[in-house]
C-alpha cells in the first residue's frame, strides 16, 4: 500500500476515535503482532500515546526489552486478521505468515510495519514507570505513515466478546477543540 | 432517563470503543462538565480507567482536590451539547444550565451524573503519580449505570477539529478476547 508521511501534529486524529490497533514488535529477527484496544493519546506533539500491554502477552517482554513497537491501524477489511491475531500467541505462531500480512520495514525502529494497515506509527517507549503496576507503556511516536487514499477509514472498535463497532458517518460541528 | 445498575465487569465494553465522554465534577456545591476523549481502560475488574485532564482545564484542580469525578457517555443526540461543553469553561459558565443538561445525584461520589447520557460511571482517583508530568489520572469505577433500552448506542468519536465519527453497525467475530 503506497503511503505518505503524516505530520506528527495530526497523529491524535488517528487514535482519538478509539480504533482497535495491531502492535508489531521484533526481537532477534522474529516479528510479532498483537491486537490491542487499550490505548489513549497523552499529548499532541510530539505525539505521546499510552497503552496497556498485558504481561501475559508474548509482546510484553519484547516491548519492555527493545523499547520500541509500531502501532498499525486496520480497517474493517482486516477484521478477521485482527481477531486472528488476538486469538493466537506469538509464542506458537508466526502471525504474519498465518494471517497473510505483509511486513514492511520501518524507518526509525526495528519492528516491521503492517503494509495492509492504512496507517502506521513508529514508536519508542519513553516512560516505563507504570509498567510494573499497570502494564502501562508510554510511547512517543517518532514517525507516522498514512494511505492518502483513505479519507473515511472504516476502523473497528471493540465492544467486547468479539463484537466490533464499525466506524459510521462523520459529522462536523463548530468545535474550538483541537 | 431510567437506568439500571451495570455489573462492573462490563464497564470496559463502554469505554473500549473510544467514545467522547463528559466528565462531571463538583466542589463547594458548584458542578461542572468537561468534554474528554483521551481515556483508556487499564484493568477489567474492578474497572480501572486512565484519562488525561489538561491542567489548563477548570476541572483539573477539582479532580485533583476532590479525587473523584463521573464519566458520562453521550450519544449523537447530545453532539451539540458535547461540543458546547468543550468550547466553554466552567470558570465562566454553569454548563448544566447553559446546555440544558440535568444533574442527577450519584450514589458513591459527590459529583453529579448527567441524566441525558446513556451510561454513567462513578469514579475515584486511585493513583495521581502521573498527574504532574502527563496530566494523567488513574481512576477506579465504583459504580456504573446504564439505560437498558440502549442496545446499539450511537456514540461519537472525535477525529479532530470538530469532526466526529458516529458509531456505525456492529459486527460479530469469533474472538477469544474478553
Amino acid at each position: 500500500m503506497a503511503k505518505r508521511s503524516l505530520s506528527l501534529s495530526r497523529v491524535y486524529r488517528l487514535l482519538e476515535p478509539g480504533p482497535v490497533v495491531l502492535v508489531t514488535t521484533a526481537r532477534k529477527g522474529q516479528a510479532n503482532i498483537m491486537t490491542l484496544s487499550w490505548h489513549t493519546m497523552m499529548d499532541f506533539e510530539p505525539p505521546i500515546v499510552g497503552c496497556v500491554i498485558s504481561n501475559r502477552n508474548y509482546s510484553f517482554d519484547i516491548v519492555k526489552t527493545t523499547k520500541e513497537c509500531a502501532i498499525n491501524i486496520p480497517t474493517v477489511e482486516l477484521a478477521e486478521q485482527v481477531v486472528g491475531c488476538g486469538n493466537t500467541s506469538g509464542r506458537k505462531v508466526d502471525k504474519f505468515t498465518r494471517f497473510g500480512l505483509t511486513p514492511s520495514p520501518a524507518s526509525r525502529i526495528g519492528a516491521p510495519l503492517i503494509d495492509e494497515c492504512y496507517a502506521n506509527l513508529e514508536c519508542k517507549v519513553i516512560d516505563a514507570r507504570m509498567v510494573t503496576k499497570y502494564n502501562f507503556f508510554i510511547l512517543e511516536v517518532l514517525k507516522a505513515w498514512i494511505d492518502p487514499a483513505q479519507k473515511q477509514p472504516r476502523t473497528i472498535h471493540h465492544r467486547g466478546k468479539g463484537a466490533f463497532m464499525v466506524a459510521g458517518e462523520t459529522i462536523n460541528l463548530p468545535s474550538k477543540m483541537k
